[in-house]
């Protein structure tokens, strides 16, 4: 006998993933290099014509209704999209119901079957799903290229492979949790003279509807793991993307409601609920007692008010003020360059990206002597100037901006009372003469105008901070993390102690760091199955991807009992 | 290199514990039986003289100071406690500090060796207290039984093994979790030509200073999960008692502060908060920001308050109304007696003891034939009669009644307006003349009076509630589950339709249900490595003893990585 038995089961599409899921949950828990989606958009990997067709695709979807979501509509609504390399309107339409409450009749209808499925049924639907992506991880290129501004090859690796590995890994840890403890178990205990025994049978519950918000800059990589977190557990979700930044997660949505329907299951049970900055919808879904869970990233003022809110399930990434440490190097320049580059990768805009340069004001060891704080800030500045002037690589590493807040925010930087040390320009784009472009903008802060340092200035702006020494830079930086939130930390020393020191007080501080960076790996960098990305240990947000909290608070285990 | 150097560390005693440690962690896994504490209070177990040595040690505590805490004091203060057997004030005094600053001043000094030792370190230590807790067994029953009013066998048996038991699940469970991540590993990825390196450096992180709110009915029993759960997540703590309900679980404090001290830990790692009920502390500790974590057993309304504060990691167990289902038994005396038994049980003062019991009003199927609902009602009204009149089993059951607000509550009972199936009396204990007894009432509950089953009745007042059919049946209990909240739900029937509907519904309002029980087990009991207590699915709590959310949420991990 078995009390709880799952409903429409289907292991086929488990059958044919097993493989990978056990590679994927071992990947999990050894943490080395693992990318089962290959990051070259290469002819070799993803087929001649793939990148043409897809380009194709793209354009043709544009100045269009999106039509491949599966799920219940009344109405299309024409998005806020527009390119940040052109600065058009996307003019795309998607469809959309008239309420909050329509979503969420629709998705707590359609979650009935999938609630009562097993993980196996779940995990081999979901990660057919993330097959099938693959196919149109150019498309999605195209599409997070002129929703967010990213380069090229960024869009293609952070919205395709990189989004799928971290959906993978939710998926994969997902799945261990739920088959964690036995589903049955006959037990006996000794009680002197004769024996009592139960068979006891266990289930998993889905906590309940879940809400994954979007931001503008990585429209997937920031949402999947959520919604493949919540999916695997159980819940239906929905999809509420930043108004800016919808095609790319519409792909993701539509290709899940194809393999839903082709499986049998209701494909509402994952919706796209579109909405206008200027009408927005989050808050009524966010506030509706039915939804349980919320994954949000964005804002700090939104995802304080999403942390509030009562009798939620929360994961978060807000924002970081991240620092860079400089104590002790051997190569200067090797350490301008890899700043240089850290900082302009998509102009700032990534949530790992630098912001406070901590640099002691009498200088620091090199191999070649001691160099000034002058010395230090020439290099960086130098390497920052080389890369962004220099006619390929400038416009391929910091792509374009997001937002046109974020070029009135670089602008209005010079102001702020600091010493300029490199203007910010616009970087010419060969491709897009109309790109928004602007270079990293890098000031040096006084110390009465140390209060800069503990707001985030989204985008490429970058201060220098001359401190008394290196105790003073780490006691700044695991502060401004403790306080205002950090996702990353560059430090750079030659001595074991200070690395010690340093990597104890931020991550006390719920911040990791990235020591001695010279070569070919950025501080901005955060792979899945390897780096977990944000501690949930500091105001940056209270959730990681991927760790075990953040796929247990999505479910229950229950146990019921029979005397037999 | 490590950059995350442990200090202090000591695995002598985790050496010594180290079998019992991957026992309990599989144990924690298979959910089979699992119980290394002795349950009986037997002279081969624990000594021919210990339960005569510890009455003693018992008795010259009384009326004295409980001077056993190596914790920071600057006075003393008498405790509320008085014995539900004697009415006699205890007349104990324990140490205090004059402010909730002090308490939380000194227990996070404490934290400072014990965040920075490892897992192993912990552990040993953490096993090494149950393992003295264990020779206080017999006094940690006397001390319960005069201050919760349970009979001296569960005394024993909630205070002693079982709550040892919990608090080595708990242990277990966050040892696997914090070793799960390999703490250093030589990451690599080919990136064409060369080969990208980083060594990556894991470490975890405690969430920060917990407060562990114990209630009066099991001091140890519901304090000793969390308490645990937070040490060896390498958090302080600070116990704050209920006032009527301190000496058994400073027992507990003083045995953990003696094994820190001995092994060279700041003994205010755990700290003993004890306050009267005229000038409670609790709320001043819980709303002290440096106070991260929160576990809580109590009441409704204080631990919604707990819930609702902000920024705290809250862990709470609340009441539950917990609902009987009668469909179709065998044989209808043996159902009447389990649930007799269940609903006397420390005359119902426990967190899992039936209050609600539905059948149908046309009555149910037995091996006998049909038998009415007066048939079922007068089953269970002379199996309870039967019981609680036994000279020697009724008062050894029923124990004590903890607060005179419980015997005012069955009081009124009988006036609430319902058919008084059975009334209360005293019960007369043998050795203590003066105990607080009363046998439960029993009241059939008419269909306008049923906003009463939505209300949780402590202590042994029990409804029945006529139904249409089964089928209301469910539907009632499953919604006063969701809610109102359940712990737990016994139900009888002999058709595995019906089954299924029960166990099902019942999960999905996050409540696990007790099938057919007619012998030695009762729904009442919880046990630790198979039973998870609390679901964290209904308004009852929001947590589990002992699931992976229950460990994994006092923790953070953090990953640094050194190019090399």
């Amino acid at each position: 006998m078995q009390i709880f038995k799952p409903s429409k089961t289907n292991d086929s599409l488990f059958q044919k993933y097993e493989t990978m899921l056990k590679e994927a949950m071992e990947a999990v828990h050894k943490r080395l290099h693992f990318s089962p989606f290959p990051e070259m958009p290469s002819p070799k990997e993803y087929g001649e014509t793939a990148e043409a067709d897809q380009k194709q695709k793209f354009e043709s979807q544009l100045h269009g209704k999106f039509d491949r979501l599966k799920q219940s509509s009344d109405s299309w609504l024409t998005s806020d999209e527009e390119s940040p390399y052109t600065s058009k309107a996307l003019s795309l339409s998607y469809p959309t119901l008239s309420s909050a409450d329509a979503y969420i009749k629709a998705a707590e209808a359609a979650s009935q079957d999938w609630k009562r499925t097993d993980a196996k049924t779940r995990a081999g639907i979901l990660i057919e799903s993330l097959h099938r992506l693959k196919n149109c991880f150019f498309e999605l290129a195209f599409a997070t290229m002129h929703t967010t501004g990213q380069s090229y090859l960024m869009s293609f690796q952070a919205s395709g492979p990189h989004a799928a590995d971290r959906a993978l890994e939710a998926i994969a840890l997902g799945y261990q949790e739920l088959t964690r403890f036995p589903d049955h178990v006959s037990w006996e205990k000794s009680a002197g003279k004769f024996t009592l025994k139960l068979e006891k049978y266990g289930t998993n519950i889905g906590r309940g509807l879940a809400l994954a918000i979007g931001c503008s800059t990585f429209p997937t990589w920031n949402t999947m793991p959520g919604l493949y977190a919540s999916l695997i557990a159980g819940n239906a979700v929905i999809v509420k993307p930043h108004p800016k930044s919808i095609y790319p997660i519409a792909v993701v949505v539509g290709i899940i409601q194809e393999v839903l329907s082709e499986n049998g299951f209701d494909p509402n049970l994952v919706m796209l609920a579109v909405d206008k900055a200027n009408q927005p919808i989050t808050k009524q879904l966010a506030e509706h007692s039915a939804v349980r869970i919320i994954d949000f990233t964005g804002s700090n003022s939104f995802g304080t008010y999403i942390e509030n809110l009562p009798n939620k399930i929360v994961f978060t990434e807000k924002a970081g003020i991240n620092s860079v440490i400089i104590d002790s190097v051997d190569d200067l320049e090797a350490v301008a360059k890899n700043i240089a580059f850290s900082i302009s990768l998509y102009s700032g805009q990534m949530c790992t990206a630098p912001q406070n340069i901590y640099v002691p004001e009498s200088g620091i060891q090199t191999k070649d002597g001691v160099k000034s704080l002058a010395d230090v800030e020439a290099a960086i500045v130098e390497a920052t100037k080389g890369l962004v002037e220099h006619p390929k690589a400038g416009f391929a590493v910091a792509g374009a901006i997001q937002s046109t807040d974020t070029v009135e925010r670089i602008k209005k930087a010079a102001g702020l009372g600091g010493k300029v040390l490199l203007e910010s320009k616009p970087i010419a784009n060969p491709e897009f003469a109309e790109a928004r472009t602007q270079s990293p903008i890098i000031i040096e802060i006084a110390d009465d105008k140390r209060d800069l340092i503990k707001g985030e200035m989204f985008g490429p702006i970058v201060f220098v901070v001359p401190t008394k020494d290196t105790a003073e830079s780490i006691e700044l930086a695991a502060a401004s993390a403790r306080e205002h939130g950090a996702i990353s930390c560059s430090a750079y020393t030659k001595d074991p102690a200070v690395m010690e020191k340093i990597a104890l007080q931020m991550a006390e501080a719920g911040t990791p760091v990235s020591f001695n960076l010279t070569g070919m790996v950025y501080v901005n960098q955060n792979a899945g199955f390897t780096d977990f990305h944000v501690t949930g240990g500091n105001p940056a947000g209270n959730a990681s991807f991927t760790n075990p909290e953040f796929v247990v608070k999505r479910f229950i285990r229950v146990q019921s009992r029979v005397e037999g």
